[in-house]
């Protein structure tokens, strides 16, 4: 078959390799149908996260159709045949950490493996271990295409954003990052109804994004009045989330900046070094802070908002290429403002 | 009146000052009866805390009895000669930041204004506004001298240590400092039956404090193998809770270094610089760290605990002085470790 | 002045009384601009609260103009002149009851005392106890008239309604009941996104209204195929949440019939009876229910929400009539299914 | 292998059976080393769970050895010869309801089969399914024996009285029942350290066994002042939680009569019949009721307090049987009082 493999800092190219096959009772090889390229494949390509190694397939966002199940897997959970999501957290549902819904940081060889530490969606086939509570058997009546975002980035949004900074009816929420896991959390955080949401970025295609995604406002930092700005839309009391969807200490500075007392932060960015946590203001300020890898526990609950067409995730992607061209899809993901790439479907 | 005055940086003394009067309907003037010194108290001698001013008579703890009240105080909530106990939080109850019980940030004029802002408890007579909701009538069958620690100790090691660490039954918990509301938040987490509390502090007489009050293990990070101990007792996974109760950037980081994945950081300390947040590590970690000054919501319940014999609060205190004798109690207090001061009461 | 008495089973008049004076330093006196007639104005008038004693100026919703303060109402807080929104719920904000927001048990002679043990709204004054934390002052950009609403239909049908009923994104929720606060559960568990919501009534023209106001969709349970289309709409597993805003046993028992496993009840319906709980069936079905006066916490949320264009409560009004009518308006109101009476609007 | 069968009505009898085999992948069969006889299978005897069809080997409480294990389990959760503790709920971990810790609704046959639809564990070997989410192996450094109530005594006391009546530090609490699960409710409900623990029987010798295991207070209502008392010990509000452990609609009624506004109702007890809500009276007082099935969530928490010394469940047993003996034991176990029986152990 047919993968794209990570070679070298910086490099990845299409090789063959052999289809995965069962190598545990509660394995399943899913044949992919779509698949997508993260922010954070871009981050591996440029070697900032030395635990993925050159030889690896990349993708951790997929949707298919089981070819092959383990002999463990009850046909009440899956089927051959059977049009799945995949997750991007593997996880037994068993151990410590899956039984209190901590999925991502599973006991038993999950968490964050595919395109990581196993091989990933980026190929032909694939290989899910614990397949049963891994997969999702996508219901019939819905665009399976546009699903592929429930994997990882809507999720990673939901949980690590929404959720994490507690987003209620009425609140006042700041994003700062507009990219797919951003809006992701623009998105999710609309499901609550908050009566303001300002996103902020320095690039102006992702902040039209954000504005045709719901955003009450959008802010570029690089404006002259963009503090002046954020305060009066804060009003006197603060934001009362600011979800953190960039990585830099800069962006994490921020967020402390805007949110006000009793409220929360959410911290999404994939970080590559320490922050600055400004106690001397803060250790009276009751504020909360929150850090987090994904559980993918909300896939079930943004399969059926979909299904009821309260929640849209088609209007990510901006972008399609075939199989064949994955390897261009990420040349021009890695200068997204060029031609304002937000989410890029693969297609099989 | 005498009254302690916080003359100049490191510099105390008692003076004579005229009795305060009402200066508004809801105010109610206290006659005391004891008071404390804390460690926050000396962090402002030592000018740490520039908002108090030359000139402020100091302290934020204390009980006492009714000596007059405001015209809008009503008598179901209070009556001329009541034994009360004074929240170190003075708050209107009905701005917005009250609603939602964040009285520390009262939008009236509340919140730590005692000793801070306004003249405190370590005087003959002390005003307190917003009376009604900033006084607690003591029951009649209580030790009222042991309350005192009811006013900021108890419920900060509370509200800030074990509610911010949401303490659970069968949790490991950690607590970096062992100082009265170090202790306060061992007392308060025992309420909640974790199976491990580990109690982390340089100085050997606080460590035997704690072991007297029911921690299940005392560590001095200078002995060489205190990481190596901590690590044992976390287990595999990390403590589910670790509580700040020094104010360092270095006892802060200790925090991140025990904690598990899926656990809580409370910070308590009272910080006077930034500190670092190790994102790096931490942003995949699903890791919960609360700020915040104390709301004093939790006193009712602490006051029903102590009258059904299931908290001591009197276990805090070591020291107790003559009010006439408080710069001395000062002059101790600075150098708690030479007799294993903890907590000091000043009776008037 | 002019006020709308009750004045014997299935009678009131309009009489003329004094106009109230401050009573307490903490009261204030509002001249009212806009009330409404509630359907609890009904059951009282059909003599079903024998708390409420002939002689009793009725009506706990409205909207006026600060005319006089008590001595000890802070500026901060409320000022001559201030246009205010009335809380049906008056509480002092400072008891046990109200510092954990259960204000409709406020100790202090609060809770629901307008309109039922003291004299209401529908007159040309009231005075208002507990002012501070019992009026809200409006902000200028809004539709004042619209926001009578907010005095108790939609803080009752957020609070004891979706919050009460847990409403989740996602979720399918049934509302059995389609009156002005059934109506207003509808509005608000919309702020959450539901995948589903269908509401329940025996009167067409109530079904109108809840289409019109964004139900997924309406049931008369007269046709013949109600329950088969409930139970289809519901799926394998039950409705998440039920809704009672009716009152009748029966209908607390089709709530019963409705909900699924790991479900909630939230029972609005002022009942008058005894009703049947189902324990040979539920007793291991893991079902929550709820029953509660509203507290009228999530006012300043619905204000926010209002200001920023997230829910419109203008949309619950179908008629409006000048006080000198009321006593008419009550007549129709009596039968309000003759021309698709939902809530009336009663103005100064 | 010997098996303790339901024969007829009332009549149960030690049988010869095949010894259970692996029917699919994730089984395992487990090999009894300690069981219990709960009220529950006297229930059953009595007829009163149809469900329960002759021909039934009983019981659903255990600890033994893993005699045999599907292809499935994962040696990373379960090894040949582990000694574990036997769930009596057994459940996927996969499914919607096991995601959402509703383990008791689980889909895919799981729930509360043991010894109810599927046989049980009153015999030599046992058949579990869903082995690696339904077996807990057991710490080496415990006392195995007592950990049999851990099945579902204890956690049921826990997760369906203290858990959903909401117990918290300084509450007050009545306890219904004075059966096993009556005093695990007890034992558990320590764990958060309310000023008050009533617990209310007919039995004098079960409410000795409250007294022991730490009752504030035990009542029998048989008193001519037991309400008057009751009343007294709740305080001028009702009592913040009532648990109800017996099962009838007189006990469940007793309970809405003690619970005061704001207050939480927990039905534990299993019913036969209907029971009354007395809506007209509690539409307005803001309670809470909550009803379940144990989803035995707990064990890990549980055998984590019982390895620290923090709760101890050999408190509960007064009685021990050998296994052959075990149709005497239940003979023994129908009319309990006449020998202070509390729990029974029956050993193999």
């Amino acid at each position: 078959m047919k993968a794209l493999v990570y070679t070298d800092r910086n490099e990845c190219a299409i090789q063959d390799r052999p289809i995965p096959t069962i190598q545990s009772p509660t394995d399943a090889i899913v044949k992919m149908q779509h698949t997508t390229i993260s922010g954070t494949d871009l981050h591996i390509l440029s070697g900032d996260l030395p635990v993925v190694e050159p030889g690896r397939v990349l993708g951790h966002e997929g949707i298919g159709t089981i070819a092959s199940l383990g002999s463990a897997v009850s046909e009440r959970d899956l089927y051959m045949g059977d049009q799945v999501l995949i997750s991007c957290i593997t996880s037994c549902g068993v151990c410590a950490a899956c039984r209190r819904s901590l999925t991502s940081h599973c006991h038993s060889g999950g968490g964050w493996a595919l395109g990581c530490v196993i091989d990933g969606t980026q190929a032909e086939y694939v290989r899910i271990p614990h397949a049963a509570s891994s997969l999702h058997r996508l219901p019939t009546n819905i665009d399976a295409r546009a699903c592929v975002a429930f994997s990882a980035a809507l999720p990673t949004g939901y949980e690590c954003g929404t959720l994490h900074a507690n987003v209620q009816p009425g609140d006042r929420v700041a994003i700062v990052g507009a990219g797919a896991v951003g809006l992701s959390a623009l998105l999710t955080a609309r499901l609550y109804t908050p009566s303001l949401i300002v996103v902020i970025d320095l690039d102006e295609t992702r902040l039209a994004h954000a504005k045709r995604l719901g955003a009450d406002e959008v802010i570029n930092p690089v404006r002259s009045d963009a503090m002046e700005r954020l305060d009066e839309l804060s009003g006197e009391h603060g934001f009362d989330s600011a979800i953190e969807a960039v990585g830099r200490p800069q962006t994490f500075e921020l967020c402390q900046r805007l949110v006000g007392p009793g409220g929360s932060i959410a911290n999404i960015g994939v970080h590559g070094q320490r922050a600055e946590i400004v106690l001397d203001r803060m250790w009276d300020h009751n504020i909360n802070i929150k850090t987090g890898l994904v559980d993918t526990v909300t896939i079930p609950t943004l399969l059926k908002l979909y299904q009821s067409r309260k929640i849209d995730p088609s209007k990510l992607f901006t972008h399609q290429y075939r199989f064949s061209d994955i390897v261009e899809a990420y040349h021009s993901f890695q200068h997204p403002a060029k031609d304002g790439m937000l989410k890029v479907e693969i297609q099989f």
